[in-house]
């Protein structure tokens, strides 16, 4: 496995790649790899003839208050959890290749942006959508594997890609979670135990509110209702969003037809923790 | 000659040249083709295996009060053109292709796009840069080619180029002028007899600054009083800008080192017209 730090040599070796008619399967990460980030390297390892994973804490896609500086960075572990899961290269660039000082191109997918975790996080998926293009431009890939945790992530990279017209297959990829029902986050790690206990709120209200949708129930209020009771149970969440919006547009809806996104936000200690579950009314 | 009308088609088009290993000249144009396009077209041909012309009159770079349903449009004829030049392909890409109902993805050049023809044309570098990435996500070109008379542009397309790794290489072409000195553009078809002779001032106006420059002078405001006088003396123009700016950044500078941009953008009559000059301090 190479570990590649400079975005010319990046290129370089992906060029190479392509010459010899193989694919490219990419996973971009922050590092701090967990299960989460496997499945998604397994899953490109199993579509393409080479994989890049690249670990890269993007400063673009923080806010001022935010856990840039505290982010969990532990390279050297990641580096092996990539080479086990037979990654054949891993990008590693440094800030300033990234962001040379005279860096002024920023990429916006209105509206998909401010919605959800747009609203409490503004700048974030600017900075999300410019560093995932420009990886994009950097490694070339045939396919990209990104999570459903971030549900709205990937409805924006889905969009810009397609706007853009860069010509890379978005692969989504199911949410992975702990044997208790929390979805993996690198940002899990923020929590203490007493925390970590109330997180599971989230995923038992996704679990409850796909009950209740499941007897039937189409109205966002109630939906929304079973959600947030269970979260307020919790001493230590504080409640960004609970919502239910549609996929494409992000938009909340009042009732649910064929599919909607039932997503929830929260802070809890040092950690922001976000989940969503996809309710679709099953056909026939 | 073939003529491409979708996106997917240039795609497929151009990937195909690349698989025989052929490099790919592009040159983004709105049409209205003129010896200034077809300058770009040759310079094209002879660095490419193969050439491709796009003509597309990009709605999302002209403001609400601006030329975009005037614009001339003679698709037949810039074919024509393109034939006879060699070119391989023209894309010429309906509005509602490029454009579906919901492209929501923007590109920003900051601080570049602020200044110059960017404060009286706001989002018009935003609709360029948009426009530009889509056109080289669609052609992947090896290189592109743009005429200097557009500073400004080739600039804001230089940085995105580098910033987001498009991985162009970014052609500069020199200004093509009419015999009296006039910029060529398809805008001067909007320019009555009387108009067009006024419009000769710009030019006038920019050799004399540089002829004072090449005398000596290095503050800012004597170049810019030179320019700014022949065109006062014009009674169908109105100046938008008369500035001397450094050429990475388009800050204004008050006194020239090596080199600065002498750039004049005016009103007159039913045309906006631009045209500039570097100003460059001969070495030893």
């Amino acid at each position: 496995m190479e570990i590649l730090k400079k975005p010319e040599e990046m290129t370089a070796w992906s060029k190479r790649i392509a010459r010899e008619d193989k694919t490219i399967g990419f996973v971009p990460t922050m590092g701090a790899l967990h299960e989460g980030h496997v499945s998604l390297i397994r899953k490109a390892r199993a579509e393409n003839d080479a994989v890049v994973v690249s670990i890269f804490v993007n400063p673009t896609q923080f806010g001022p208050s935010e856990d840039y500086e505290r982010y969990p960075r532990c390279f050297e572990k990641d580096a092996k959890i990539c080479e086990a899961e037979k990654a054949d290269a891993v990008f590693h660039p440094a800030v300033e290749d990234m962001y040379p000082e005279d860096h002024r191109t920023f990429i916006e997918v209105c509206e998909l942006s401010n919605r959800l975790c747009g609203i409490s996080r503004p700048g974030h998926f600017r900075g999300v959508a410019t560093v995932v293009a420009k990886l994009f431009g950097i490694v070339r890939p045939d396919r990209a594997y990104f999570g459903m945790k971030d549900a709205q992530q990937l409805a924006i990279i889905e969009r810009m890609n397609r706007d853009l017209c860069l010509g890379v297959r978005i692969v989504r990829c199911e949410t992975v979670r702990e044997p208790d029902g929390l979805a993996m986050s690198s940002r899990n790690a923020y929590l203490s135990a007493a925390e970590r206990k109330q997180a599971l709120a989230i995923s038992r209200a996704l679990r409850e509110c796909e009950a209740k949708f499941a007897a039937g129930e189409r109205k966002a209020m109630p939906l929304l209702k079973v959600m947030g009771d269970i979260l307020a149970r919790e001493p230590d969440i504080e409640v960004d969003y609970v919502a239910i919006v549609d996929p494409a547009t992000l938009d909340d809806i009042s009732e649910v037809k064929d599919e909607a996104l039932a997503a929830i936000a929260v802070y809890i200690g040092k950690a922001r923790l976000i989940d969503n579950t996809m309710l679709r009314a099953k056909s026939g």
